[in-house]
């Protein structure tokens, strides 16, 4: 049997696919502070003008310039698997297929859409990019990218990642970006968290600000975000596009699609262009999956809200645990984030995704499962989507059914090998908020906005 | 232009090219204790006999077992690249191409025949496999084997790689490896060093002694060596054989192949399907690169010499600086050997390759020059490779030839980026043996016998 299915290089997509053409109900816009829709002008102190009209796009299709297309060739057609060691192991009437993200140069889905924010900063005429980061693979990826057009990188990363994933900073160092740890000294933002708490651990909302503040001084700067935002989503649909093709080749159509869902980007890649098939009348079953420790999407309400704690960003319309709700210190870094991208939350209220929360111990239970039968080692992140797949298999032989399940393997976890080790020794805790902490997070969304 | 040419599974190759049925100078035989060629029923209590039948074999062409194809094709083919980035960087008159073994779920080439050596462990009725690793690459290799195969592994890990580098043991329990320091208190010869120096930092002459020890007194278990041997070559062809058929769907065909070599594995694996077309008439400059502190085949003469410190295997025909030289603690343990496989050294005597030594602080560079044009971060053995394919390219150069250059990117370095740190801070020196220290190592072979 064939483990899986490559595509030629000449068989690239050559158009990202932008699902704000077709969604069932309209995008709500972003909002600023005064509560009116905010203007592609005001955000041109934060991102280029042609990522900014990608922002706003609703054209369906989207042209992906040729030199994107030659440094996404890097690792591009990405390769469709087809797990037949996973199938073997769980012995269910299904057949998995994914997509293996873990192939490009920083491990992960990421490049997908740096390479082409740096390409559009660069010919924008802009020379350094700014960013944050938590466990460290946006800011590997963005440093990467920013080596490849020659803009300078600068990225702030949450404290307490930068002292406990060291390895992490200099992965992106040898790609020639600048790391400090946030809060830094080097903006009005984080001097003043740092004078207020000396001793913080960072988080991701102080991280964002302190990028943004760094990017809107500098005229010949702007800020870059690895997900959440509409043109990141679009970038990635590279993912579903290629698999749409791979799957006609290996002659199969997915009933289940799986992905892990933090800010979003990874799991819209592959979900989007099938989510189009479903919203034309296709019965396909479309499954974020997020930790059972951050519940954006299972348990928190759509809202208006910011993405950041300082509130420096717009208001977005998403489903959000409230932007100061701190969520515990699971070890998938990548999914702990309050809010969720406004295109996959839109859809989510459309009932085109049925969202799952999974606790960590399940998640590194079916990570070690996948390992030994499957060789490669998952991110915790991927872990999550790797769990929602062995619930589905067993619901799939419960039930009697054949299944054809295809779901994102967004990238590998050499580099986050501590979990398994707790896994492995017993430590590992399942967390959830209680009910309170839910409310006292929601809290901060008082006086705002809401959608309608 | 296209930057990678993948094969499908159903073009893999379906057998392993064993050079020793090519060589221009046949292969001297390993000795016993009492300098008679030893028998294959010497070794039936370390290796399974299907393994040992491989090692004397002189059939040109042995087959792949399905079983260990199916496992393979989790990342084989492997893709060969057009090294695009790099060559615009250099702007010399050279065509660079590349395997990339580092999509293999362990990262480098050493899973190549870390599987098919578990399966022919499995097949013979063994239950355990013991093993030695340096940085920790074949022993994480050999356990995912074993995780496929449902054999226990064993790993003996050189004490200061396992004390400095803790993230390659969590990969090996990852897929459910046993790893304990070397010298360990297991083993005879382990308790014998640590009676001597407790403090000892171990060394992998050390490692092998124990893991060989572990092996031979357990009829259930047998002794798995990632480098070195024929059998071990033999299954690393898969790189060159895959090789010759991407080369040639590009129409291309390499004046100069080169690969990093430390017992030869990887080099050989790319060198020697091509090395029959050489010894055929074929004008190709065929180059393996080694460390200048670890200079086996530049300044090393060919000998009679043990693998291992405590001499329990037998003498082999090889360059060797001596079984108790100890080499600088440079960045690339994988080069770090005092010997080199009989096969390659037997074809740098015959003058079919051309080997060349690189100071680490080259190597470097060169991967730092990698990592911003083509993505990918290499391993510091892998850099060795790169630094030769730089060296080539600007000898093309001032030549004014324009040459073809096909190397193996022999493993990624995202568990090995302290070194990459440690350059970029200028703190990495250069290193080689004086000719006293060279004398020294040299001195243990006095009153072995020579070779003819």
């Amino acid at each position: 049997m064939t483990r899986k299915i490559f595509l030629s290089e000449k068989d690239m997509p050559r158009q990202w696919y932008n699902i704000a053409a077709d969604l069932p109900t309209p995008l709500q816009p972003p909002l600023g502070p005064d509560g009116h829709p905010i203007t592609p002008d005001m955000l041109a102190p934060v991102f280029p003008m042609n990522l900014i009209e990608q922002e706003v796009s609703t054209d369906r299709w989207i042209d992906i310039p040729e030199d994107v297309l030659d440094k996404l060739a890097i690792w591009r057609p990405s390769p469709l698997y087809r797990a037949t060691g996973l199938e073997a192991a769980l012995g269910c009437p299904v057949k998995i297929y994914y997509k293996n993200e873990g192939v490009s140069p920083a491990g992960s889905h990421k490049p997908n859409t740096s390479i082409p924010q740096a390409y559009y900063n660069k010919v924008f005429g802009i020379k350094k990019l700014t960013t944050e980061t938590g466990a460290g693979q946006w800011g590997s990826a963005l440093s990467m990218a920013c080596a490849m057009y020659g803009l300078e990188c600068k990225v702030f990363m949450v404290r307490i990642s930068f002292e406990q994933k060291p390895f992490r900073k200099l992965l992106m160092a040898a790609w020639g970006g600048t790391c400090v740890p946030s809060p830094s000294q080097e903006t009005q933002a984080g001097r003043d968290v740092l004078a207020k708490f000396p001793d913080t651990p960072g988080s991701l909302g102080i991280a964002i600000s302190e990028a943004i503040e760094a990017a809107v001084q500098n005229d010949d700067t702007r800020y870059s975000l690895g997900s959440v935002l509409n043109h990141v989503m679009l970038h990635q649909t590279i993912i579903g596009l290629e698999a749409k093709k791979q799957m006609e080749i290996a002659g199969d159509y997915p009933d289940v699609i799986i992905g892990c869902a933090g800010g979003g980007s990874n799991f819209a890649g592959l979900a989007f262009p099938y989510a189009l098939d479903k919203i034309n009348g296709k019965d396909i079953d479309i499954i974020p999956v997020e930790p059972a420790a951050c519940p954006t999407l299972t348990r928190a309400p759509f809202v208006y809200d910011h993405g950041d704690l300082a509130k420096m960003t717009p208001l977005l319309p998403m489903h959000s645990l409230g932007h100061d709700f701190i969520p515990q210190p699971i070890h998938a870094g990548g999914l702990r984030y309050h809010g969720m991208a406004p295109l996959v939350s839109n859809l989510v209220q459309s009932g085109v995704f049925r969202p799952m929360s999974i606790h960590q111990t399940d998640c590194y239970k079916a990570a070690l499962t996948w390992a030994r039968c499957e060789g490669f080692i998952s991110a915790p992140e991927t872990a999550h989507a790797l769990a929602a797949v062995v619930r589905e298999a067993l619901k799939a032989k419960e039930e009697g059914k054949e299944k054809t399940i295809l779901f994102n393997w967004s990238g590998h976890g050499l580099m986050d090998l501590v979990g398994y080790d707790k896994y492995l020794s017993g430590e590992l805790q399942d967390i959830e908020p209680s009910d309170a902490e839910m409310a006292c997070g929601l809290s901060c969304l008082e006086g705002l906005p809401k959608p309608n």
